[in-house]
């Protein structure tokens, strides 16, 4: 639809092979051939995540990334009795939050607020740990507002130690496909992501992780979802039986959708960098690139990162102070047709830009995206 | 992906414009060329549902047409206080019966069921509404599992005659581009619909209509939501400053899925037959191969149709009896590489099977689809 490129945080320029299936004829959403393509993308999913092969579920279901909220307030959460601890390191942990809070009505969440650019301190959360039984911990891997990244081993394995029955769950919309995440390693319960950022897919699709202890959570007779669409007991056992390819009917699959999902899906797992095959590889990639990219503006622009420090700083994106940022992205627009997003975090929403760099824009050194994108941000500075 | 020839009630074969837009690189979801797409699939989307061309909203949001159950759900009904009359003809109104009981509760549900092939009487319905204050009434405007079709005006007229304060609801999964459905005229207060069915899209999104006073309910601040994605509190400032053009964010939007929305909704709106311009031309066109397969069918195959009369017969499938359809659907498929449907209504699962006729199979002739489809069936009977 457009010569632009396109270098923002979600939706992501995506590869050749990924449009093409996007493109393709619809299929039967009951026919063997879709039914082999939905169980290959569960199980392609599942190894992105890093999940156990055959303990919890991953989720494939129509909807933007946002759907991953109601399903955890819906399905995991009693909002009068549970105690929820949410960690917010940006604009979509708030989104979370309120989905919880207003939506959900639950009553006792407690919020740990990070400084804008930093993460929550680890003695903060072990505190609050240590004062409260919390049903759940929620967290933002990466927020995309600001491009922070929170330590979501680190945190996983103070949660095991000091309340191990606490569900940890995790945004991982902006991570999944870029960051290092290990489902089942860290013990995760849920973790919800999108289509549209770093799995290197156009947005429409929902894709998340749950594990059997949320599952039984879940499926629990006493656990009521007033969501129909978002009832996780609607959706397991079309899943569970779409990953063992037997066809099972709850609300018609995007066939198309998740057939660019699973082509996108083993674009990563076949990624080789550094001697690494897969998302291993893909992390690596994304890493170095960011590092790259991020040590450009620092070193050569003198510009300032909104992340806090290196550690904290997303591979998938770049969130990046400017004395003016809404003249540079329209520059970059209008002369350069290279495509950058504006900032988002309320409280400094005009004093920032972002630029995204997951999927083929950051794997796919022939596009040359990222070297173009810092020359033009390079000339207009030096304008 | 496959070169069968996909005949079954949604997900429906798509142009060959539609399928070249939906495999295109991605646009910025807030860049102006995905603002213009989105202002004008929402405008165009008015059109089809021949609503006010200023009041009310339309509704397009990344999901599947099951989500648009939830919308009626958490935004309209308050289900301690609220009355709501559901007429019954099939699967999917059993469906929205249980997404209303099950998960939001509602209290008082009447559910009047029609017998199998039929609609419900005309009596039952003026008596129930005389009997009783409903907050609303929710029908199925053609029951997808039996090719059904319910007549929405006639019922409209009854309800604004008997009880003009009670919310009309139309499920249009089915109908949307395919029969004749005036929201404005009739005074609908939501219809909601889906994309991979009449609208000759793939699947992946939910498309709706509102009303002003439905919306004057949605918006009240004593409707509480639980759904966060679900919630038109959330989606209504978007979508309005969406249709007026300006770029505004709650969730991402499936920008490819939009733009091919677009594309096929332009089809429909330019579609030209018998002296008729646009969703006219294309109903009767509808009507037309409807009533031309079926009447082969019946005349020359001599099989009976589900739906009790020519009149509640639906335009945009055929529901058919068989002796044994299972052997009917695999013979079509292995030997004519022709796609059916199976029944899923439980009651008659195993004794009928179902055909789609819409959008591009019904109204693009040159493909000769239907013309196959029948040939192949009359080959089966025959031996």
């Amino acid at each position: 639809m457009s010569q632009d490129t396109l270098l923002i945080p979600g939706p992501v320029t995506l590869s050749k092979n990924v449009i093409n299936t996007l493109g393709s004829q619809s299929l039967s959403h009951l026919s063997p051939e879709f039914t082999s393509i939905f169980k290959e993308a569960l199980q392609n999913s599942r190894s992105l995540f890093k999940a156990h092969p055959q303990r919890g579920q991953p989720l494939i279901i129509a909807g933007s990334g946002t759907l991953g909220f109601d399903l955890v307030g819906t399905n995991l959460i009693d909002p009068i009795n549970d105690k929820i601890l949410l960690l917010s390191t940006g604009f979509f942990s708030n989104e979370f939050a309120t989905c919880l809070e207003q939506n959900y009505k639950v009553q006792h969440l407690n919020i740990l607020k990070a400084p804008i650019g930093g993460v929550v301190p680890m003695d903060q959360i072990v505190n609050s740990l240590q004062q409260d039984n919390y049903k759940a911990i929620i967290m933002t891997h990466v927020d995309t507002s600001t491009g922070v990244r929170s330590d979501v081993e680190k945190i996983s394995q103070v949660v095991k130690k000091i309340s191990p029955n606490t569900l940890i769950v995790v945004d991982a919309v902006c991570s999944l496909g870029c960051e290092t995440l290990k489902f089942h390693d860290w013990g995760l319960d849920f973790a919800l992501s999108a289509s549209q950022k770093a799995l290197g897919m156009a947005p429409g699709l929902s894709v998340c992780m749950i594990s059997d202890r949320a599952l039984d959570v879940a499926l629990d007779e006493k656990t009521k979802p007033t969501g129909f669409y978002a009832s996780i007991k609607n959706w397991y056992p079309v899943l569970k039986n779409s990953e063992l390819g037997v066809a099972t009917y709850f609300a018609t699959p995007p066939v198309q959708l998740i057939a660019a999902l699973n082509v996108a899906l083993k674009e990563i797992l076949s990624y080789k960098y550094k001697g690494l095959v897969g998302i291993d590889a893909r992390v690596a990639k994304h890493a170095d690139v960011s590092k790259w990219f991020k040590t450009k503006m620092v070193q050569e622009l003198h510009l300032k990162l909104l992340p806090s420090s290196e550690k904290n700083a997303a591979n998938g994106l770049s969130a990046i102070y400017a004395d003016d940022p809404a003249s540079l992205i329209s520059y970059l627009k209008n002369e350069k047709h290279i495509i950058v997003a504006a900032g988002i975090l309320k409280e400094i929403k005009s004093k920032y830009f972002r630029v995204g760099h997951m999927g083929v824009s950051a794997c796919d050194d022939s596009l040359g995206q990222l070297g173009s994108c810092f020359d033009a941000i390079q000339e207009i500075l030096q304008q």
